[in-house]
């Protein structure tokens, strides 16, 4: 039994430019059905084989004309009907062409007239039509290549798919996509005091006993970042159990991901098992919650190379937090992914924080009906509850109190989950 | 052939308030593993049947004390250690307990010193620690009960639920839990012009054709909302398959989404086939994109109720936008959800919009390094480049202008997304 050494405390970016040196992207890459690619992130870039759109077509229904034809109280015939999907005949002199949204504009037409200015005049065989606008050339047509020019880049390498990324590869005749290995993660849990959730009703539950909640956000979490989770549950605290769980983890992932056990003075066997099968540096790290931190290796005994090691805090709070700001850039460079950080919005705060911490503090908070931010009361890292009222999280630097309508640094969780 | 009458515009916000006055929330439910809920609503109050914490822990290494006992110069017997999960014995004067994070707080113990404020004494057969720091009475003891309450409602039946509440729920000792059932949701595609990537190759694409892409965001975009899909794919644009595939739809859905076919004079089987099984209205939406819209019911055969239609439009901007603005609202209230809308973000212009639309528009744009807003050139609604550029919309009022600089409404996609 030993009181610890003071630990200089790390600051946050030092630490997350620490770690992702770390970090190569994965290698390989693999084909998937673009219908099955949201959340993915592209291995190659895409580029388009074709114009988009691929002919000049009108973005209204109404007629292709000629604009020079449509002189004050002109009466132009109606000698053809172009719904979408068909192709017109050449548009001659004092005609125009019915034509409806998304169809080829006629050789020969240079304008579309919207329908609703457009009267029909019913005497006689031939249907015409007198306009009440008078359009420019070009007007309500779609240039072929005007969205996407043949050739162009559409997509680049290390782009993250989203709805409106399959979309846009659908629209270029992509029905697969080369996209990079789902990161593969083991994720376990140690601690004497961990039941599981349905393994103890509440009202049976140990003194000294809680349940285990990490595991059930971090899984989350890592599936939304499109890992492949593999859940180890928890793991006894023997020292032989958590050698085999490192053991295995290692040679089928590429990162083992744990929480609890990593406070310098911490009751723990994950900390000398990944020193004997690696190596481990453990951080304290200027923040809160989130103070302490665990970054190393373990190696690989059936092939070559190291699994990344994290052990994240055990108090949910801080858990949740090194999760966002370090675990998630570090899997983002994994999948080769550039764009790493969310947005950050400037907004007043609309409560008060007389007492600062001495550590970069992130103040759980959400955003009011009048454009500023509410605090929640609890700040502590012990339970969810403020993650869950909040929106986001303020980002409050070492040392600085909070004043009525100060300007501050806010973070919406949904730039981090989505 | 014969002109359109011209249908007045009706306001988004009227259109949003007629469809959801159509709505009613499914009815059910069915238990789900929580390990499984992400995304989910639920279908019921989560009622805490335990505190939170559910005893008096200690939020740091150190040691618990008595605080009465440290007096300056004082050195304390170490009596006894308490690591989580462990229950420690009542403390007597004189004495402290080396405690680590989430142990249980000794009795007679009334703070906790953080193991960096305290000196190992190291002669003597019992260790001894002398403190550099006075404790407060509760200091670095996290409360029973502080967070969450035995019998406090912890989360609300129509709340969604990610990753934090799925830990949250799991706090409690919940490995299941109470969820609206996923809206279920048949999706199809008309128009002679569509052909689905991977049928035809770009270089073979006939004149005219597009590649179907709005069926790709359409299906993500309702996966990440937690329905349910059924695609039919592309229906032959013919009256007896469009009647077929409404009825089959009908029967085993709460929702049939189409794209395509609602524009006012548009070549389409659908709008007659929807009002002989039902009814349908054809609105003109004053937005852009965006404007045709259909909403409508169709009637089951083979039990009661009916089904809710909509259409949206072709183009794949306005049929992205009109999910998000329309029919993300209409899914969320089926599925019971209170909170309908995004956050919207004021945000200054870096950019000009010298000639406003008579509609509403939403327009693309991106945030740029200067806390600004960029907007993206090509503002068609033919492709979706500009939405997989942009991480938002920005939401401008009819007829409006935009200076540099002038604050405008914005949304950003990320909070319609996750």
């Amino acid at each position: 039994m030993s009181s610890a050494p003071r630990t200089p405390l790390m600051p946050l970016d030092e630490a997350l430019a620490t770690l992702l040196q770390q970090i190569t992207p994965l290698n390989g890459s693999e084909w998937i059905a673009t219908f099955d690619a949201d959340g993915r992130v592209l291995a190659e870039d895409v580029v388009s084989s074709l114009q988009v759109p691929a002919f000049d077509n009108s973005s209204m229904d109404g007629y292709a004309v000629r604009c020079a034809d449509l002189l004050p109280g002109a009466e132009l015939s109606v000698t053809q009907r172009i719904p979408a999907g068909h192709q017109g005949q050449p548009l001659q002199a004092g005609q125009v062409a019915r034509i409806f949204t998304g169809a080829p504009v006629p050789p020969g037409a240079d304008a579309i007239v919207m329908q609703e200015q457009a009267e029909l005049v019913t005497d006689g065989d031939i249907p015409r039509v007198r306009f009440t606008h008078r359009p420019q050339v070009g007007e309500w047509i779609r240039r072929s290549g005007e969205d996407i020019r043949q050739g162009q880049t559409a997509l680049r390498r290390g782009q993250k798919l989203g709805p409106a990324e399959l979309g846009l590869a659908a629209s270029l005749g992509l029905a697969q996509l080369r996209v990079v290995p789902r990161p593969r993660v083991a994720l376990f849990s140690t601690g004497d005091e961990l039941v599981m959730p349905g393994d103890v009703a509440p009202q049976d539950m140990p003194a000294g006993a809680i349940y285990n909640s990490n595991r059930f956000f971090l899984r989350a979490l890592l599936h939304r970042l499109g890992c492949e989770v593999s859940d180890l549950g928890i793991v006894p605290d023997r020292r032989d159990a958590t050698l085999a769980a490192l053991k295995t983890a290692a040679d089928h992932h590429d990162l083992i991901l744990t929480s609890g056990g990593v406070s310098v003075g911490e009751e723990d066997h994950v900390k000398p098992a990944v020193q004997a099968l690696g190596a481990l540096a453990l951080w304290q790290i200027a923040m809160k919650p989130g103070k302490p931190f665990a970054y190393g290796h373990v190696r690989r005994e059936t092939q070559n190379g190291t699994a990344h090691f994290v052990g994240l805090p055990g108090n949910p709070v801080s858990s949740y937090m090194t999760f966002l700001l370090l675990v998630r850039p570090l899997i983002l460079k994994l999948q080769g992914v550039e764009n790493l950080a969310p947005e950050c919005l400037q907004l007043p705060a609309h409560f008060e924080l007389p007492k600062a911490d001495k550590r970069r503090e992130f103040l759980r908070a959400r955003r009011n009906d009048q454009g500023g931010l509410d605090l929640f009361p609890n700040q502590s890292s012990g339970v969810l509850t403020s993650v869950v009222w909040g929106d986001g999280v303020i980002d409050n630097p070492s040392g600085k109190t909070i004043a009525q309508g100060d300007i501050v640094h806010f973070w919406p969780f949904a730039g981090w989950l989505s």
